[in-house]
């Protein structure tokens, strides 16, 4: 089974790289080969398969075609200009995301092969604030260009699955905490951040109040959801090839709980709140709740408790973090 | 106020054209100028004021900068290709649905004055089906590329009125009937077919049985829509620019029960029922019915009885057809 991952150096994909080369199988399948596309050639995992390493713009039809080769059974389509990058280049989001994603979908028709797409979309793409919980069938509002783009995206996907160009799982990703490395120009930066900086040490400032509830997911989970989209019987899915996955409604104030919880209360005293209404104006349009009842039906796996994705974030990757930070 | 119409030598198109020559003003305001824009330059009405007429594609970015001049105040964006055509050729549909918008939201954005975007979207952006009565907050959930390339450029222009680039208002139009000339492309060409070709003395077979009931709204209605789309204050919609004015629902069975009692049961006798799978799998997938609550409290006109739809064919339309068709 060959496997493209586009977006494979990215925090996200570098892990599903990693987790592929441990499993060496894909749904009970070998992995014959996997390809990681970048903007940046990607680091290989060390793996018991062939990985290709390549750097190119998704955006650029010929080196989308290239990334994925005649053969590839399963593209997972994680490459994007993240939500504050997105609002403030409108011209790069669209270049980026809408015809990266055209190039995605050109590219997987070229092969005739009906290959298996996991799309990253997003809980931006929903409107709706603090007080929405989005029901399984709720429409995309989205109230930034980020979300707009991954609806785009997941239009063009599920219309390509209709036509039998490829076969498309569109999963609305939770904000993803804890993220290692630095601050980066997501919009929801702050929520990895407020968890991470603690503990390396290091002081951070909230940019929302206590009370503001995110929409959330473990990396380890984003994990299970990616390998499950890649699996899955997608005839259960019909028409409607998007998935609210199972995360889970957290408030600062919780999240800042359950750090303490682990780490104690010299860590929580590291993060202040300093509003940041630029911030603030981008992630208060985004559901903090989602029914999520369909994803389960369809076997997409449980968030785990606050205080576990604490304790991953440390077992996966704060070493990790702190050498890369040179801390 | 400079206006321009893009697709404006299409049915749709021409009678908008006409409609403003007669008018003479918008909304109050005289008008200065017109641009129609279409694949073949289109014919100009006769007006008090210039009509520049172009020949180009909706896809080229500097043909449709060319049609949108500085000053333009109102633009309305009805170029397309319909629903059977996108479904049969899914590149030309991505081409002129897709970059043609991309390519309109660009010029209007590159004006700086924030013009006013009348774009017709479609019924066909929404699923569901016979069963279906699409809330004002509905999901579209399209069924054909037609649909989600509509679908898409509703979110683009969304977005770009959000970034203040222009002032869209996305009318997802029903099933237009009586329409002129001959049988098209759309799936739902039987639709006016059932009418038209019986009152041109002509025989005609209706591809789904007359239990089959579509959304529909007359040319009268859809031009008060638009008129009143481009003048509205928009400041009512918020964030959601997306309409579903108010059509009406009816079987087949109603609309020649209609045309029986405006031309006789000889009429009625002219049409006959020859199932098309092709068709039918393509407006099977269409809602049937609207709320359409939002648009009637924002002004958005009602639609006349289906016998008044009849009449006003008979009225504005007949004989032009008869004319063009050598009959």
């Amino acid at each position: 089974m060959q496997i493209t991952i586009l977006g494979g150096g990215g925090f996200l994909g570098r892990k599903l790289a990693n987790r592929l080369a441990k499993d060496g199988s894909l749904g009970g399948q070998a992995i014959t080969g996997l390809t990681l596309f970048d903007l940046a050639s990607p680091p290989a995992p060390e793996a018991r398969f062939p990985v290709r390493c390549i750097g190119g713009d998704v955006a650029d039809p010929a080196a989308v075609a290239a990334a994925i080769p005649a053969g590839t059974a399963v593209v997972f389509h994680l490459a994007a200009v993240v939500s504050a990058a997105a609002e403030a280049d409108f011209d790069l989001g669209i270049k980026v995301n809408l015809h990266g994603t055209l190039a995605v979908l050109q590219a997987c028709r070229a092969l005739g092969t009906r290959p298996r797409v996991v799309f990253t979309s997003s809980v931006a793409s929903f409107g709706g604030g603090q007080d929405a919980v989005v029901p399984d069938d709720g429409r995309q509002l989205p109230t930034n260009s980020y979300g707009a783009q991954k609806a785009i995206g997941e239009l063009l996907l599920q219309d390509a699955t209709r036509k039998g160009f490829l076969d498309a799982v569109n999963i609305r990703l939770p904000t993803v905490m804890v993220r290692p490395g630095r601050p980066n120009k997501a919009a929801s930066s702050f929520v990895s951040a407020i968890i991470r900086e603690p503990l390396l040490g290091l002081s951070t400032d909230c940019p929302v109040p206590p009370e503001f509830a995110v929409w959330i997911c473990s990396p380890r989970s984003a994990m299970e959801w990616f390998l499950h989209a890649a699996t899955m019987d997608t005839a259960a899915l019909g028409a409607d090839r998007g998935i609210n996955p199972p995360g889970r409604s957290a408030t600062v104030g919780k999240m800042l709980g359950a750090l303490e919880a682990v780490a104690g209360p010299a860590a929580r005293a590291k993060v202040g709140f300093v509003f940041d209404r630029e911030v603030y104006d981008i992630v208060a349009g985004w559901p903090a709740a989602f029914a999520a009842t369909r994803a389960r039906r369809l076997g997409f796996a449980e968030q785990e408790s606050l205080e576990d994705l604490v304790r991953a974030f440390i077992e996966d990757d704060l070493a990790a973090t702190r050498a890369e930070r040179g801390l």
